[in-house]
């Protein structure tokens, strides 16, 4: 039984992944006790469904964010409420996932205000909503309400999301590339997840057709291609330039892909980076384009963290600007951009909220993506109000713009700031080198781990990078992602850990952390 | 091209679907006008991608229900404001689909300030909110945003909702069985739809994967199966019998499937009916029950209707209530309950809101769900709060009660009123037979075209029933699904009819689509 579910465990992208993970999922399917059952049809265990014979893609996929460590982490948690004395800390925080408001980020005022009045529209006929809401809050849900058929903020939408909102999105868009954009081409969805789910359900015929995706990724990326039954070609960035994309390491991937039998359908690209927190330079996003239209791939822009730049001199650029003063219309590039309202500085993650710009492609198979949104009937409408919100925030002389851009800017600065100092901080410890966060929500240090330890994680049947995170989980409650979980190049270890918690943890969190490495360290020195 | 594109649509479960809609489908894949590009690998198309190389399942996936009609009820809207007096009706009426308020209907009271003042917590502390909201509005939004970890619900909850809400629905759930239910077996998802997918997934590991489903069904599960590349292996139910559900067909169908090397995993029942409106007996569940169990199939309980009964002498049990009052537990029946916000007397579409009950599952592929929900983050938190809500609505005693009740019961015995006027008028037209609609919110007429009409039909290569539903919207303006959108006997014909515009609509619409039959016939009578 273990060896053919270990069987079904193949062709994963990234030979420590493949190597570590197996171990890891092998060690979580627990043998079914057998139990006789003589009116079940040909199975031996009492339940119909086992792990034997469910999708064996379901079985292979993986999403380390919320995987083992997190898991481990709940558990944790549990016991640290009944044995607080057992530890020698009193709390878990999670830094694996880019939660902001799960970590204390306050929501922006003015964009719940338009939700609660947009949940409840009888308010704004009442005389004493005057006093609880700034009038532009007020003024918005008019707006927002009227362009509802019938002001049913209950109903089904329109498959790809209530039109006057897409209006409104698409002249955010405009207003943000100096490039106008079509109503018509906004897909609106619950999270930019399900939106990266339908592009790969679109694209993916065979585990012969291939996606080209950066390593390290967001695992979403290799976990929807492996659910859709594609094939994953990595990419590699340059850790040593600050996780650079070269364009001959794209051609030479690609080359190899399609030497191998696997017709390569679309490049993804996550700017600014996930984990690794890059910021694409305009020079750069130009030659991705050129290669893009070139090869015939499709653009899969992963932008959702377009708001999250800290590096003074960088700027986010959207692929449809950069392809659009190259004068490529859509005729030239077919591009897909995905923005979500669950990053930026609002980091409304539970309100499920996204979009995607889908351009460039012919109208039958813009039909298609139609009809695939229809089955799922439409985003909900809440999410949908928001993305509306983020690409259209108050303006200059709004009741809300100065408390709007205050509360905005105290976000954006302060994790400018913890970024830095947990940059800083990780650059300090012994064999650890951090690139820069230039962008997005996280870190992702390289770890020199002795041979001692890496001995020791392969005794636990553990990725070494795992067994130094569920380490670091134990002693100081802080978790973060092994590397394992994004792709890395083979024999490197590294973790993600985001910038979220809020500032006045920080400290404490260096310092625990300083102290468990020192201690690990000690323990596997070679 | 045309006929390769045709090819890929093969093995749809019914003849009359098969026959037709691959005309249909056909004809709005237009070719694409050749342009050539020097630059593009291997593609003679400016675009790299194109309905010849996507994923054959999405190509071959249909959802009538926002399919072609209702693509022409758009363009018939926009040409209605653009030419008012070309048309004999002022606007179009859609009941093509479960969409209450699109139609007019009323949230309830009470579930909307509930989620204005989760949506916008800083409500809770002042003292005006006391004269716009209900005192139990208050103290159920307190409960709620107290069992958020840190009130933040802006975040993404625990994959499977947030713990708190998921008591709620258990309890929900054990009140109404009279047996308890597990938080843990509760996955809250954006209404019932992705919980559906997320389970054919599961279950689907090849076309020799098989879901025994009812016909006529909802066709969110052929567009399921379909998209996961499983088998749909039909039961007829019986028209005659007011659409029952015959353990013989079940058991005929089962064999044959298997005799040709199908591996059947589930049954699929929808209860109360869509689109066929009918409730089952007691009596006949505990027969599925023992079915579904005999056969080692997993019970796929669509209950999202639960709430819509409008025959006195029927009454819905759930699924898990039916086999729990049999003695059967986890280790029996594998059984998945589906339970949306979108039906009941609620409608709640546009707030995606939902949950599956999953029991009898083995304790490694309940990790594989979970992962799966993992993968999508979770589900909108506005939609878990709803899903709680419905689940524990005001009780005796709570300031919103009697409001409630009313608004309640305002709703279902008016639905009751519109389903009987409705069924009466079908009943009275030439060559139309109508059962009644038990529960649910659909009628579901058969339709005796005569001869000539099913030829005038094919010379425009549509369905018969979708010729006579283009017919009908275009004389009256009103929007129903053919049933071949659903499935129905070879040579029969149907379409789907909502109760949904509100009552004082009815006899206009009764007025235009009895004109409309009478015509039709006259045209077409042999």
């Amino acid at each position: 039984m273990r060896k053919s579910a270990a069987d079904r465990f193949r062709h994963l992208f990234n030979r420590s992944l493949v190597t570590y993970h197996n171990q890891t999922i092998h060690h979580r399917i627990n043998p079914i006790p057998f139990r006789s059952s003589s009116s079940m049809a040909s199975n031996s265990s009492p339940f119909p469904v086992t792990a034997q014979n469910i999708n064996p893609q379901v079985l292979k996929c993986q999403y380390a964010v919320r995987g083992e460590i997190v898991t481990l982490a709940q558990n944790l948690q549990k016991d640290l409420l009944a044995n607080p004395d057992a530890h020698s800390f009193d709390e878990i925080i999670y830094c694996n996932i880019g939660n902001p408001q799960s970590l204390g980020q306050q929501p922006i005022t003015f964009f719940r205000e338009v939700l609660a009045l947009c949940d409840y529209p009888a308010l704004l006929d009442k005389s004493e909503t005057q006093g609880l809401f700034s009038a532009d809050s007020i003024e918005r849900a008019w707006q927002i309400v009227d362009q509802i058929p019938g002001r049913a903020t209950g109903a089904y939408s329109h498959s790809q999301g209530i039109q006057g909102l897409r209006e409104t999105i698409a002249a955010g868009i405009g207003e943000r590339d100096g490039f106008p954009a079509n109503p018509n081409d906004i897909f609106l969805t619950d999270g930019a997840s399900p939106a990266v789910h339908m592009m790969m359900q679109l694209l993916t015929r065979s585990e012969n057709d291939g996606i080209l995706c950066p390593i390290p990724q967001y695992p979403l990326y290799s976990a929807s291609i492996t659910l859709h039954g594609g094939h994953l070609v990595p990419y590699y960035l340059d850790e040593e330039s600050g996780w650079g994309l070269e364009i001959s390491e794209l051609k030479k991937q690609l080359e190899d892909a399609r030497s191998k039998g696997i017709s390569v359908r679309a490049l993804v690209v996550i700017n600014p980076g996930n984990p690794t927190g890059q910021v694409l330079a305009e020079e750069n996003q130009r030659d991705i384009v050129e290669f893009c239209k070139k090869e015939g791939l499709v653009l899969l822009a992963d932008e959702v963290y377009q708001e999250n730049i800290y590096a003074p001199e960088k700027k986010f650029h959207s692929f449809k600007k950069v392809s659009r003063s190259m004068g490529y219309g859509d005729d030239d590039i077919t591009l897909v951009s995905f923005q979500s309202v669950s990053k930026g500085y609002h980091g409304e993650c539970g309100k499920r909220g996204g979009y995607m710009e889908v351009t460039g492609f012919s109208p039958d198979v813009r039909e298609q993506v139609y009809k695939v949104a229809s089955v799922n009937l439409c985003a909900n409408i809440t999410g949908q109000i928001l993305a509306s919100l983020i690409m259209s925030p108050p303006k200059v002389g709004d009741e809300s713009y100065e408390s709007f851009m205050a509360e905005r800017g105290g976000i954006l600065s302060s994790l400018a700031k913890r970024a830095k100092a947990l940059e800083d901080a990780l650059n300090n410890l012994e064999g650890v080198t951090c690139n820069k966060a230039e962008g997005a929500m996280y870190l992702f240090p390289r770890i020199r781990l002795p041979e001692k330890a890496i001995k020791a994680a392969e005794a636990e049947k553990s990725a070494p990078d795992a067994f130094y995170c569920k380490r670091l989980l134990n002693a100081t409650g802080i978790v973060v992602v092994p590397g394992s979980g994004f792709g890395q190049v083979p024999g490197t270890w590294h973790f993600r850990c985001t910038i979220l918690p809020q500032e006045d943890r920080i400290p404490a969190i260096v310092t625990r952390l300083t102290e468990f490495h020192e201690k690990f360290m000690n323990e596997f020195r070679d």
